[in-house]
C-alpha cells in the first residue's frame, strides 16, 4: 500500500520524446533543478558526479598526451574579445557584459568567457618566442556562459554550463591537423567507453565552422527523437588568431613565423545527449560507469525479518565496495523504492528477503531490460561486474542499431523531404556551395550536420550539379 | 659560461618580503602570469597543480564526511542577493554587476556570485521539507569574484579567485556548531598536511564574522613578514538565513521550525600563503606535496660522455616513477639548471655525472636548506621518500618556530604599540568592545585576527576594564 508521502511522488508522466519529457526525467531523477535565472541550471550531487567521472577519465587521456592544465580569467575585455573579426560576429549577439562594480561604471565593459580563445592567446603572445617553446598545449575547466535567446533546454542548450578547452600553439599546419584528429578520437572514447553513445564524425561546412577557425572536427550524436546534435567539436584556427594576437616563434632557421593553433571543447551537454539517448518511461537509464549508485540494495521483510534481512543486507553492502553501493533502509515499501530508483536510474538492484538468504542467493535485476535473475551471494561480485559491463555494451548497441537502422541514403531533393519528414538521419551528397546549404535548411527544417567524405563523384541532392562532399544531413537540436 | 638568453633570464632581484618579492617569485617560478584585467590572474600549470592537489584531498576528506559536490549557478539576481540584509550590506560594495546580454539591456542586473549563500538557499527552501530531509549538506568548487578597490595581490587579494563553499542545514544549532569545527579540523589538515603551514585557530569579532553569520571560525597565518593572514573560515549562520529564505523544516513532532546553517570556504588564497611562507631570497620553496615536479634530475657531461650519462639519468628517472620527476635535456649548463630548478622551487634536485655513474651512486640536494648528499642507486628510493617527508616536516617545522618565537604576551597598550612595531604576533584581553576593537586598529595599525578564548580573568589591553576574551593582535593583509 503507498502512503500519502509515495503517492505524491508520482513517477514520469510523459511518453519518451513527448516536449516535456526529458525535463521530467532530468528533475524526478534527482539530478537537476531550476535556478532563479532563466537557463541557468542546478547540477545536483548525482548529475555532478557524472562530470566529475568525464573529468577523470579525461585528464587521464591528456595526461598520456602531455597536456597540463591551467586556468585563465573568467572575464574578457571588449577590446581583447574584438580583435579576431570572425570571432566576435559569431559570439557577440549571445555575450553577458560586466558593465558594473560595485557603485562604479566600469571604463571598459567586460565579457564573461562566451569562449577563452581571445584571453589565452594574448597572453600566449608573451609565452612563445622560439621554436624550443612549441608545442604550447593547455586545457582549463572552467564555466562559460553564453546568452542564448532560443528556448533553453538544460544541459543541451543552457546560458551557463560547464567544460574543457584545449588550446594549443604548433610550429606547422600539419601538427595542428594531427592535433585536432587525436583529441576527437579522445572525445569518441568519452562518448563510447564512458557514456554509451555512438557518434558520427566529420567536420562542418564553412557556413557552420567555429567562428575564426580554418577548419571543426565534429562528432555529432543521433537521437531517438530523429534529431542530431553536435557533441563536441576540435577546430583547427590555423594563423587566424595568431595573426590577430601577434603569436610569433622564430622557427631553427631564425625566420619569423605565426603560430598553427588548434581550440577544442568538451561540455556539461555530453551528459545531457547520454541521458537523452537511453533514459526511458520509467525514468533515467545511463551507464554504470557514471551511474551513482551503481546498484541499490532493497531489503524485503515481514516485521519480524526485520532485523536478520538488514544484516545480511550490511553483509552484501560490505562485499560489493568494489562498487558504488547503497542500501535502501527507508521506510517504504519495496513497491515503492523499486519504482524510485527506476526513476533515479540506478542500473542494478539487488532484492533480498528470507528466502534468498535460506537460499544464499540474491535477485539482481537489470534497469535497462528489468531482466530478472538469481544470483549466489558467492559468485556475486563476478556476477555484477559481468552484469555491469553488459550494460553499457546494450545500451551502445541497442543506440547503435537505431542510428544504423534508420540512416538512409538519398540521390534526390523529393526523397530528402520524405526522409526527413521520417524522422531519418541522411546520408547524401552536396555541391559545396552555401545556396544549397540554405535551401536545404530552408525547405526541410534539416540541415547539414556534418561533411564525413570529399571523394564523391555523385551529383549535389539540392541543385544535381557534380557533389563535392559526402554530408550526412538531419534535424537538429 | 652563461648564453644570451640565460643571461636575459635572471633570478629573484628583491629580498624576502621587500614589496615586489612575492609578486617576482610568482612570475618567475613561471606560476602566475598578469591578464589584461587588473586583479585577475593566470594560474600556470604548476600552480593549478598545486590546487588540484588540495581538491583530490579535501573530496576525500568530504567523502568520509558524506559530503557531495553539486553545482550552483554563477549568476545571481539582485532581487535574491538583497534578501538577507547584514549580507548584502558586507558584499554589496565589491559586487561585479551583469546587466547587458548581446545587444540588449537585462531587465534586472545579475551579480556574479561574491558567494553563494543566496542562490543555494533559494533552493534550499524548495528542498527541505522535513526532518527527514536534514542534514543537507553539500559542496561546490567554483570561481567567485569580488571586486576589490584595495591594491590586488596576486593569489591573496585578487578580483576573481577559485575556492569551495560548503554550505549545510542542520535541526539544531548544535548539529550547525559541531559542523564547523568538524570543518576548520579538516582545513587545518590541510595547512597543515599539505601546505606545511601551521594556523593559529579562534574566531573572529563581531566587526570582523562573515556578513550574515552568527559566529564565524578561522584559521589565521602568521607570516614571516610580521603580518598575519586570514586562511579561511567557517560559518554557523544560525538562522539569519533560513528565516530570510524561508528555509522551514517539519520536526519529529510535526512542528515547523527554520533549519540551523553553516557556510565555509578555502580558496587559492590558501597556496599564497604557502608560498608567501617558505620561499626564499632565490626563489620558490613549497612543500613536495604540491611540488610538480618534486625531483628534477640534471645530467652532467662533457662531450664525449653525453649518451652514456643521458642513458643512466633515464634509467634513475624510470627508476622514480612513484614520485613526479622530471630530466633536464635543455641544452643549458648545469649551473645555468641548477638556478632555474632553485627559482622554481623542485624540492630535490639529482645531479649525475660520470663519477656518480662508476660509483653507481647520485648527488641529492634539497632545495630548502641546500644540504648535499651522496645517495647509492640501489637505495634511492628509500632515501628519497624519507628526504621528501624531512622537508614538509622542516618547512613546518621552521615555521612553527617562527611563530612561536615571534609570538608575545602584551598586557598594556604602549606595549602593544611597541610590539606590533617590533613585527611581533601578540596575545593580549579584551573587554570585546567594539570601541576598544577600534582603537587598537586606529592607533597601531594592527587587529584583533581572532579569539582563541573567552574564559579570561584579566583586564583589556585598551580601556583596563574587565577582559572577556583573549586575543591574537597583529598587522594583516
Amino acid at each position: 500500500m503507498q502512503t500519502k508521502e509515495e503517492k505524491k511522488k508520482i513517477g514520469i508522466t510523459f511518453k519518451k520524446y513527448e516536449s516535456k519529457w526529458f525535463v521530467e526525467v532530468l528533475r524526478k531523477a534527482e539530478l537537476l533543478e531550476y535556478s532563479n535565472v532563466s537557463g541557468c541550471y542546478i547540477f545536483k550531487p548525482r548529475l555532478y558526479f557524472m562530470w566529475e567521472t568525464i573529468q577523470n577519465f579525461f585528464n587521464e587521456e591528456l595526461k598520456k598526451e602531455g597536456v597540463e592544465s591551467a586556468y585563465f580569467p573568467l572575464l574578457i575585455p571588449e577590446t581583447l574579445l574584438k580583435k579576431e573579426k570572425a570571432h566576435i560576429h559569431g559570439f557577440e549577439p549571445e555575450v553577458a557584459w560586466v558593465t558594473r562594480a560595485g557603485n562604479k561604471e566600469l571604463k571598459e565593459k567586460l565579457a564573461i568567457r562566451p569562449t577563452s580563445e581571445t584571453i589565452i592567446y594574448s597572453v600566449y603572445a608573451k609565452w612563445i618566442r622560439s621554436w624550443r617553446d612549441l608545442p604550447l598545449r593547455l586545457n582549463q575547466w572552467c564555466n562559460i556562459v553564453r546568452w542564448e535567446f532560443k528556448n533553453p533546454i538544460p544541459l543541451l542548450r543552457s546560458r551557463e554550463f560547464l567544460w574543457q578547452e584545449g588550446h594549443s600553439c604548433f610550429a606547422s599546419k600539419e601538427e595542428a591537423e594531427k592535433e585536432i584528429e587525436r583529441i576527437i578520437e579522445i572525445y569518441e572514447k568519452v562518448y563510447e567507453e564512458i557514456l554509451a553513445v555512438p557518434v558520427i564524425k566529420g567536420w562542418k561546412t564553412e557556413k557552420e565552422k567555429f567562428p575564426g577557425a580554418i577548419k571543426t572536427l565534429t562528432l555529432e550524436i543521433f537521437l531517438p527523437s530523429g534529431k542530431a546534435i553536435q557533441g563536441c567539436t576540435a577546430h583547427n584556427l590555423g594563423q587566424n588568431f595568431s595573426k590577430a594576437f601577434e603569436i610569433k616563434f622564430r622557427d631553427r632557421e631564425e625566420k619569423e613565423n605565426y603560430v598553427w593553433q588548434t581550440s577544442w571543447g568538451l561540455s556539461t551537454r555530453s551528459i545531457g545527449i547520454a541521458i537523452m539517448m537511453h533514459s526511458d518511461d520509467k525514468g533515467l537509464v545511463v551507464s554504470p560507469k557514471i551511474a551513482n549508485p551503481q546498484i541499490v540494495i532493497i531489503p524485503i521483510f515481514g516485521s519480524k525479518e526485520k532485523e536478520k534481512v538488514l544484516k545480511e543486507a550490511e553483509k552484501i553492502k560490505d562485499k560489493l565496495k568494489e562498487f558504488r553501493v547503497e542500501l535502501d533502509k527507508r521506510e517504504y515499501t519495496p513497491g515503492y523504492k523499486f519504482h524510485d530508483w527506476e526513476l533515479k536510474g540506478a542500473p542494478l538492484r539487488i532484492e533480498i528477503g528470507p528466502k534468498d538468504i535460506k537460499n544464499r542467493q540474491v535477485v539482481i535485476v537489470r534497469r535497462d531490460s528489468g531482466k530478472k535473475e538469481e544470483v549466489k551471494v558467492k559468485e556475486i561480485n563476478k556476477k555484477i561486474k559481468e552484469i555491469l559491463d553488459d550494460i553499457h555494451k546494450s545500451l551502445y548497441k541497442k543506440a547503435k542499431e537505431f542510428v544504423e537502422k534508420n540512416t538512409v541514403n538519398v540521390e534526390n531533393f523529393q526523397e530528402l523531404i520524405e526522409k526527413i519528414k521520417e524522422k531519418k538521419l541522411i546520408k547524401t551528397e552536396w555541391c559545396g556551395k552555401e545556396k544549397c546549404e540554405d535551401t536545404i535548411k530552408n525547405k526541410t527544417k534539416a540541415k547539414i550536420i556534418c561533411i564525413f567524405s570529399e571523394k564523391i563523384n555523385g551529383r549535389c541532392v539540392c541543385c544535381n550539379e557534380n557533389a563535392s562532399y559526402a554530408v550526412y544531413v538531419a534535424r537538429s537540436y
